[in-house]
């Protein structure tokens, strides 16, 4: 899943001149590298997934990893060429969600919404569990250490992240294209062996403890289908094509689609053949790979890019959820605040929270990534089934010339994606699936009531009408104070620019201290009455309160300026201020003045 | 150490009627109970302290446990005696901090001030562990889970005192009694039989690994003055008695040091005559409690009152820490923050810290009490070693009639538990006490740092001496908005009476929307100009701030008005605001404008 990634990260921040010549634009290689990290990367667990299905009725049912994955390859087929028809219609990119909003209505593009959110978390982990694995493969003292990998991981993509990625298509093209040719260089070196050049990890006796039964093969069809997760990047992102955008766009995806199919097969023939079982320790493309290089420094290079590819799909969804997030916060669907994109400190928000799901998930699973497959997959093909929807819908109310045959084609991809999904759903149900089918209403449920609840605000504040013009009236600026000092006399130079009438105010328990305030303010002559205020029970933040409170009672607009006293140093900061922050906190809760805050800036 | 814990636990909140029947100050028996269970609930440790330094030597050694109690008890006389004279001398009391403050200069209050607040920590950690080890005597079942109870205790003390307890001397009264009844039992019941009536815990081999030394009853001297701690708590709370203050605290300063006295002398010949040796998974007292009750009911009854008495003495330490660190606030010795003790919301800090460091603790020794005590007492004889030096400078310097007797038993004190600390330092430096050697001049010199910021503040500030009057200048207020709305409306309201000019200004980087909302402002005429800023990077913040210091230049004051949609339930606050406090703080920390929150209200 990889929806929106060009925006973010290929997307130039400054106007462009557009043209052949620009060149932050991509072109097709390009576009692969950038947009299809996460597809292709799919390679490395989704035969592995289909095979830890078929070994439960033993080895001999391995026959039928090829079968299963020629139907995925079929599937790939219809998704590539209705990808493409995606593309030519909707040029301006978008995912399923803008898709399903324009043609489908509110509530599929909610699902859509939630069907992504919980895609891009599971991009994350599979991607991170996936990874570790590859790099436990090669190194086995690794091995138990799955979980502590993936959070570290985790962890430093967090980081990267929050600290701004300055990535670009060009810095994906080199690992993209090792990764394929990796890939390739594994299926075409293991159809030229007649035998294994090695064999890696150690042996796990196989119980069949089922028939080969048709459940069977679709829940091996079900688990494959997580290999096709990502082909949707590229019709997300076709603005960030070079013009001809769509022609590239298109040229792209069907790369994507010859890729990715012929991986998919090669590696399932070869797993049929050589009759690869699950061994313990290694990943099944770990197995592969040392049967095609044998176990010398190709076997290590080869696992180490596979885990470096998967980290970087895993960072796609740093990238796609947030823009994600801005949409729908700009469609009052989330918080306003995720849709700053541009400030630096609420971007962050989106990061940590994406992070501390990702790592739950993975501390639940115990970063085991077949764990994760049943979850995977039913949002990505829930998507699926929606954007071939709209697109449908789309045709059927446009009716361009030959739009039939058109229709058909995509109506035929929304019916297979659907028909996957519900196989998906049912034959994954208890072991996971479960908790998509609770989570995406859920977070459905949660759009739709912040949705109903900026409606509401839009009401209250009139929003779309000319309200009435501002009032004019007196001002009154209380000003709380410690007692005399330069501070004070900036306080009140603020004040009196500011106020039509100003009061000082000061809390002071104690008399005798306070006769003395009084004579020291006398000698001032600030031209500003000083109110000493007693607090019986010692608190200074409650008799302040209470006094704005009585004089909040003329109508005059009232404002509290409280000075701050800012160090130079930041260390020392935690040594002032907090009586003015707690203060105005109080004031900002519990009444309506306006709570002003000075800085008063030292030297130390 | 319970330092100032009157002041917190039994001081009344409002001005008082002095005099005989004022029933919020404390009798003699009171007062036993509200200052001294810290004290007298350290016989549930420091018996065993000893014991389990002398086993070192094998089970001959013990016989010397009566020996060393006995010169601890002489030490106690001597502190008792000695106090009796503090009391007198001090009737505001204050603890070795305010004594040294007055009468031995900044450097010892500093000293003292570290001790006592590492004292206080240590307080926490060991009454926890030594509550959890009593009742895990009681229910074998607990012993792997010492730690897991110590925690949970803690959390309790930390949310009671989060919240605020209600409690008073009143309501210690029962525990202290019964505890004083109980030990005093088993004192007594054991001193009757010829035999132990039950042994309990399983029997652990004895190898005896060192010969019994000099240094080895020493060691077992300065564990055993960890039962000394405590006795200093009457002596900072005069001020909680009724009249006559003095006689009164001297009274039960006397009470607590016969109470103490015979407890440990009574423990300690128990533990000889019965060669009572450490057995696992119940303490010493425990042991001496099965010996003298059996191991009925009453043995139950007694280790959970003992757990009790021992969270309770945790708890003084949450009374006294935060009394101690308001003092050193006052004094510029710590952030003023502390100082505001009557704000709920800044007194938690104290709490909390406290909390998590004695948390540290007990999961650095794995919540064994022994590992402790090396740590402890060393801090509680500085004070003791403070206190009394304090009031020999005193007598020499106020010379009243026949001071020098007093003089001579104040030195003596202090020469006694001074020589006791050196012994408690250098037997335990390499078991933890070095912790504390580090621990306190750190201490000392971070309250040294803050004092020093302080005093340069003062300067900066010209505390003390009158400033030149408030100057009159005029006033711009900007004010961001959104859009056209009754929240503009209310803004503009609000700045209309603070400014002399005000101007609105927004950031739209989309053109068409910008000519849009202009048009809107012009039919809405609401006597204000409207800049609309571009932002090429799509910031919102950004462009706010470079217009905010442009404007800045020409000499007015500048008020940034902000408004604030604020919903009336504080589940949708994260939807709201981000914006406006994100432009705050920002504005707060690069410009010299004065920053003005306007609240909202809704009714959602």
């Amino acid at each position: 899943m990889t929806f929106g990634l060009a925006r973010r990260q290929v997307r130039p921040r400054v106007p462009l001149r557009h043209g052949e010549g620009d060149r932050s634009l991509l072109t097709s290689t390009q576009g692969l590298a950038a947009l299809s990290l996460d597809a292709l990367s799919s390679v490395a667990y989704g035969p592995e997934a289909i095979v830890l299905v078929l070994i439960a009725a033993g080895t001999a049912a391995l026959t039928v990893t090829l079968p299963v994955m020629l139907v995925i390859a079929g599937l790939l087929v219809v998704l590539v060429i209705s990808y493409g028809q995606v593309i030519a219609v909707h040029p301006d990119g978008g995912g399923s969600y803008a898709v399903a909003k324009k043609d489908l209505g509110a509530r599929v593009s909610l699902l859509a919404a939630g069907s992504l959110v919980v895609d891009y978390v599971l991009t994350v982990a599979v991607s991170l569990a996936a990874g570790a694995a590859s790099l436990a493969s090669a190194f086995p003292s690794l091995t138990p250490y799955l979980l502590e990998i993936c959070l570290g991981g985790l962890a430093l993509l967090t980081l990267v992240n929050l600290r701004g990625v300055a990535d670009s298509a060009r810095v994906l093209m080199l690992p993209a294209a090792l990764f394929v040719v990796c890939i390739g260089g594994i299926v075409v070196a293991g159809l030229l062996r007649a035998h294994p050049a090695a064999v890696v990890g150690s042996p796990q006796p196989v119980h069949a403890t089922e028939a080969l039964s048709v459940l069977l093969v679709l829940k091996a069809f079900s688990s494959g289908c997580s290999a096709l997760t990502g082909v949707e990047a590229i019709a997300n992102s076709v603005p960030a094509f070079r013009p001809p955008k769509v022609r590239r766009a298109q040229r792209t995806e069907l790369m994507l689609g010859v890729l990715l199919g012929l991986m998919l097969i090669g590696l399932a023939f070869l797993i049929r053949r050589d009759e690869v079982a699950p061994r313990g320790g290694v990943t099944l493309l770990a197995q592969l790979t040392a049967a095609s290089f044998g176990t010398g420094w190709p076997y290590y290079a080869s696992n180490l890019l596979v885990t470096l590819v998967l980290g970087l799909a895993a960072n796609t969804s740093f990238g796609g959820l947030p823009v994600l997030m801005s949409l729908l916060a700009r469609d009052n669907r989330l918080p306003h605040v995720f849709g700053l994109r541009a400030e630096r400190p609420v971007y962050r928000y989106g990061v940590v929270a994406l992070a501390v799901v990702a790592a739950l998930l993975l501390v639940a699973v115990d970063a085991q990534t077949q764990r994760l497959i049943p979850l995977y997959a039913v949002g990505v093909f829930t998507g699926f089934t929606i954007s071939q929807t709209g697109l449908v819908r789309h045709w059927a109310g446009a009716r361009p010339r030959g739009w039939v045959p058109r229709a058909a084609l995509n109506g035929l991809g929304a019916l297979l994606t659907a028909l996957a999904g519900v196989i998906l759903v049912t034959t994954k149900f208890t072991e996971g699936a479960w908790m998509v089918v609770v989570v995406v209403p859920l977070l459905m449920l949660l759009f739709a009531r912040i949705e109903r609840y900026y409606t509401e605000v839009g009401r209250e504040l009139a929003l779309g009408t000319v309200p009435d013009r501002p009032r004019r009236t007196d001002s009154l600026v209380i000003v709380p104070l410690g007692g005399v000092s330069r501070l004070a006399r900036h306080a009140l130079t603020a004040a009196i620019a500011l106020g039509d009438e100003v009061v000082a105010v000061t809390v002071e328990p104690d008399q005798a201290k306070a006769r003395e305030l009084l004579d020291t303010w006398a000698r001032w002559q600030p031209g500003v009455r000083l109110d000493v205020l007693e607090s019986p029970h010692r608190s200074l933040v409650l008799p302040i309160l209470s006094y704005v409170r009585r004089m909040s009672q003329d109508g005059r607009q009232i404002a509290v300026l409280i000075p701050e006293i800012q160090p130079r140093h930041a260390r020392y900061r935690i040594l002032q201020n907090q009586r003015g922050i707690l203060l105005a906190t109080i004031l900002r809760s519990r009444t309506d003045a306006v709570v002003c805050l000075l800085p008063y800036r030292l030297d130390i």
